[in-house]
């Protein structure tokens, strides 16, 4: 075993060789996003210092930001106990991780309305997608 | 559609019926553990106002803190824009999350020591946990 890949082997990667990754402000510590990587993506992820995530929907590498310039800066990686699961704490560029404008893309809270429970957008929508994406 | 599921069947269940959940603390928000849930683990956790998720090696609910003590009281659920990951936002009793007696999971950080690339776990065990599973 190389011992350039020793700490990606560590990593139980599943049956799809994917581990899910949480993607964390620094500072702040709000939790921006949540997606899926690969072994090339990890790899990728630390010789560049970006987040590169793999698409599950595309089924190739995704360089966050390539296409919106909303780039994710890695200043750690984390595992968790049991070697399943990836935490990156990250900077992100513009501030805004979600393709829908918004700083997080955990914007929806589940609301109880007198027994009405449901998911309401709690969160601004900071820029208006269609200025993201040209 | 009973308006009682209305807002579970927004979700967008995986192909084992199960979702991806991510446990931070209130207040340092702090990424404390990621789990899974079913359909009746969120929907005990909403009932319970405590996290429950779906043990995936033993095949059954686990309300988290069952054996430990250290549950985890639920002050606000969230949903991203996929629609298909939930973010808990919790109050750790005893400040533990983790089962090896640590405060987060995510206690292995990246380390790159003149080239030599792995994994150290960098924080303190707070309480042995034999003392914490009796």
């Amino acid at each position: 075993m190389s011992t350039k890949t020793k700490w990606l082997n560590k990593i139980k990667w599943d049956e799809q060789g994917l581990v899910p990754v949480i993607a964390q402000q620094v500072g702040s510590n709000d939790v921006l996003m949540f997606a899926w990587m690969n072994r090339d993506a990890l790899a990728r992820t630390v010789e560049l210092g970006q987040a590169v995530y793999w698409s599950r929907s595309r089924k190739k590498l995704w360089h966050k930001g390539e296409e919106s310039g909303h780039f994710q800066i890695v200043r750690e990686i984390r595992l968790d106990c049991d070697e399943d699961v990836v935490l990156l704490k990250i900077e992100q560029v513009g501030d805004l991780a979600c393709h829908t404008g918004r700083h997080s893309c955990f914007f929806q809270k589940l609301d109880d309305n007198d027994g009405e429970v449901d998911w309401l957008a709690v969160d601004p929508v900071l820029k208006n997608p269609d200025h993201i994406y040209k």
